[in-house]
């Protein structure tokens, strides 16, 4: 009989495991698999026929739940990831001779292969910013220029909450920054690949650092949160958008089977699941750094908001620690390397870890 | 404890069966949900961490299995969906000034959103064909020009097996085709979404008629195979392409966590579940062709080669069984409706459906 | 001394005359050079600082003349080529999504190396259509599919007057195609790289069959009817238009010393010197193939409308003659060629050439 | 008789001078027209008919000068403009996951619109350099990353010489660019608007800071040093480009009467034109910065190397000037004013302009 929930408990077929359930390391949010909640929910939404491109009834429930999070207004369109969500909500925000001001560090500037500007014939107007983050300031530097043909033209300001260095806006400095930017007639877009550790960290609803704010669209990062794949726009203000279906779909992010990718959300956000998975990891890195702030030789380089812990130490160290542990060199020149919890990682694999580390630090020294 | 499996079996927390797994119909193959198998290598794969972005086991072994179909010198890049299957390997094997030549019913022609164009700047060459298969002859309408800096430079001829008007290709046609692209220093790439179906019909390993008559890339097919999402690139020919990692990420393709694509494909390909899928959709649309040949004022329009049946039959019995059965109207000019089957149509579905065909076009007449 | 008209009676320093100024043939109306009168004008412009980018009194005063035959409310934008007017009028005339409806001869489908896909991101969607002429019926083929995200979307419907095939349409036959479109919410492009050979085949001021029947945006051709480089985008319909100032300038085509343009605009359409010479071409033409309408074994396969005389004849007279004078062969697999008239074509040119096709043919025969 | 020299002394018909030929400012050398000698050339080359897009007789003798500067091994592709030129060069120059390093004042990041990203997908890896000029050491900010798909791979280095700030790279200093460039396995594109002001400034031949120094790919700027339109990209290195011929079609940058570009190039090249006119603006820009010298509270903020004088100097003063004179504030937030002259700029005009400055700064004191 062919039938989701019975299916799992069957015949696993070809399937093996090729891989040590066990071990867990500190490489990035994303060598995580899927929370068990949220692979229940992808078989309960298995078996019959439903429309496929996104006209079923698993889309439609969590994009209610999407509006109960960030109000009535929302509009949601799911993607298959980070980088989908990102190029299609600027897209969607801009006219083909716009650019866009971001951080430097920016996901959208560093890791997308050019996606933006590849894609979606973006500029980006980068501000170096040492801590990840905009400010009014630091936008005006690029905020000009309207009118002026030979430059292309700023329109949508982009942040990330939390940002790649692991550091957090406040409510009101994000509120700040959309102040700015819609007094310049632009927009402004939040890349939320770790929204969730961010609303943890803030210890507040998903809306008050967003829709309540003056953000106008977002990308909504379900993958480092437990999911399998998929990502969320949600556009909070229509007027800053314009043809986002069919710039998903030539943007190559329609799924066909999307009822998969609203079954994942609706079990993540229609209770406290993503909450608690960001809480946790956030706690994780918060017990990691206090288990290691006072190491000799080793400096914790940024504030420990959400779940990652930067840290500098000698590079013999990293490297032996590097045989034991997945975790990645942050700045080659620096030697800063970059240490990620995940919604999966125990308080024995911090414990062990930093073990290790005081371990290491010490036969270095 | 986390954990992969027992996951599944745990609390399905917020969850909600949406939709009724009884109900299947005829509209496309990409309405049915997962075959229980490929979820349970889901499960599998879950839990602890492996690398993302391809460097885990799933993926390497998913590879071998590809390799063991198409041989050892394919290479395999696996991507979200179809359109960025084709896309990407049509970007791989093209200069920024290259065209395609392709049916003018090809999926990359008609339902893409204008990706191919929009996202990789290609120009499609299309050759009008009533069946949507191309030919030698049919290929030199398009196939000249090199050197003219006026003319976008034909650079790759792109087939669908099984067509998009659920025809076939012999492996003897295909090689036709690749003999004379090659002739013309031109690479055959072929677009795979129902690739598996292709190879039931023909009763005829993978690589018979595509490593061994002269395919250079294959955009290979899982979601309507009875996956999640998930497709493959598959590399035959090295010389064919370039850039296809960069490529796959800048074209917003790249999977985080990628083990789950793997997984899938190694359940998929592993064994013969992708041809038991196959064949058995390929038989509910014979089972469906032949139950209604002879209905007097239905017409079945096309050769019933894989697991489509295209009819033309009254508009107001189409309007009729609309309300029972999801399908859709192929061609709103001449009311030919498409009928698919997928992985998990039952006979019984098949009977019921022509049975209610039957009875409207009675009722019609 | 510095000065635009002494300049030109100085000193010829390294300029040196590498061609015979008496040798005239039929490949093209660009192998022609510049109307005396236009290199005046571009003598008259020089001398002395105006401002770049086209702030300046001679795009002005070209702009007031476009106005006087298009209408005051013309908006006028001078580019390099006509490639590049028809991309940057496409591009403004379209969203990221959309698409263009066209003859498949259209040149923005033939002849421009694919830069309305490259450039632009646009879809063609071409009709077969054998005299080059679209019709509302035609158009209709593809005009469908609004919002569907599966297809880019049918934004604009683009003609050629006179079209690649040296027809031409009535002012009511552009009506009939402008009120189409608009009935489908698109709007109505115009090539016009030989809009002056229309205008004085159809005896019609300017504005007759473009601002007076529904056009939105022309390509205004100078270069084939004089002018040494320079082409101009005029917009009729400011509703149909966004952004062309910077999309003219990413799109490479902003004109830094733009009075040099401005001056050969006004020199051409500030009298009739525009009008004198496309009837001059299109007589050249007529004379042409009344010259050899009569000549057994060669057939004019074309209505001559303007400027250009299609006709099919023994390839070895072809190649015979195509050692005495340029010409090109149109159609590779019928041997059809292609003669074109210039605005300084003589009546003397065309009788050798009449005289040398029928010497040829009566070799042949 | 339609002839070019005839012509040009001929009746002006509908021209009329619509500007004041003894009025020069000191905005930009594009404000400038043409020399007279490249107009004479311009009408030297009129006349009779010679085959489109680049197989006539001036494009191949330009050619041929061009390899008289820069070596037998040059090929030379003849554009309409400076963006152009450099768009088409990083385009032939790069894969289409390829990035450019540039310094962040680079004209192809602060005034093409967008251009690069646009049109060619490229993304621009700046490094802020206060001077205008990169260092193997600045080049080592952004090199790095190759293999790593998450990373736009760097392939090209781009500088301009001189600069956009009026400042000049030394033979040795252009070396130790390509040195490095070369070893990271990158090639140097040099954007040459005012390539020939930085010879003349070096008193050296053009080879001796391209050609022999390791300069892959130039942009040759003919506009700002006396001609109408056109620039030439300079191939030194035929192993750093792919397709430029299609490249420059699809770019919309190909000229059908190209005749007219070259006619140019041979003028202003075939001679000591080019070096003489960059001479003297060179040299006028030198007696601007000595007339001002020493004038108090106005401060020459950047070495005065090439055409440009940059200061700083009270708004008010400024804008009285601008009443009187056409130049531009550099940069709103300093007060900083750029000075340009050009070919035909006078002592008489350097020296009304001085005395209205010192006057100016006399009144604001």
């Amino acid at each position: 009989m062919v039938d989701g929930l019975s299916g799992v408990a069957g015949d696993p077929g070809h399937s093996s495991r090729h891989h040590d359930v066990a071990e867990r390391g500190f490489a990035s949010d994303n060598y995580a698999g899927v929370h068990p909640e949220i692979l229940s929910a992808l078989a309960v939404a298995n078996g019959g026929h439903v429309t496929s491109y996104g006209a079923d009834p698993y889309t439609a429930a969590a994009t209610e739940v999407f509006k109960s999070h960030f109000g009535q207004q929302a509009r949601v369109f799911f993607v298959f990831n980070g980088t989908g969500a990102n190029v299609v909500s600027l897209q969607s925000m801009t006219q083909r001779w716009d650019a866009v001001i971001c951080a430097d560090s920016a996901h959208i500037n560093t890791d997308e292969c050019g996606a933006p500007e590849k894609i979606a014939g973006l500029k980006l107007l980068t501000v170096p910013t040492p801590d990840g983050k905009l400010t009014p300031q630091l936008i005006d530097q690029q905020a000009w220029g309207w009118g002026d043909e030979h430059r292309a033209q700023p329109r949508v300001v982009s942040i990330t909450q939390s940002t790649e260095l692991g550091t957090l806006y406040s409510a009101d400095e994000i509120a700040a920054i959309a102040t700015r930017a819609h007094e310049h007639g632009m927009f402004v877009h939040l890349d939320g690949a770790r929204i969730a550790n961010a609303a943890a960290a803030l210890d507040a609803p998903l809306r008050a650092f967003t829709t309540d704010v003056g953000v106008d669209v977002l990308s909504f990062g379900g993958t480092k949160n437990g999911m399998m794949f998929g990502e969320a726009i949600v556009v909070l203000n229509s007027d800053a958008v314009r043809g986002i279906d069919f710039l998903r779909k030539a943007a190559m992010q329609l799924a066909s089977k999307m009822r998969f990718v609203g079954a994942q959300f609706e079990a993540l956000l229609g209770g406290d699941l993503w909450l608690q998975s960001a809480r946790h990891s956030n706690a994780m890195a918060a017990r990691l750094a206090g288990a290691l702030h006072d190491v000799p030789g080793l400096q914790i380089t940024r504030s420990v908001e959400v779940n990652a812990v930067f840290a500098v130490l000698p590079r013999d160290v990293t490297a032996r620690l590097q045989e034991q542990f997945h975790f990645y060199v942050w700045d080659e020149h620096t030697g800063e390397v970059r240490w990620m919890c995940a919604f999966d990682t125990t308080e024995q694999d911090v414990d062990d870890f930093a073990e290790a580390v005081r371990k290491e630090m010490a036969r270095a020294s």
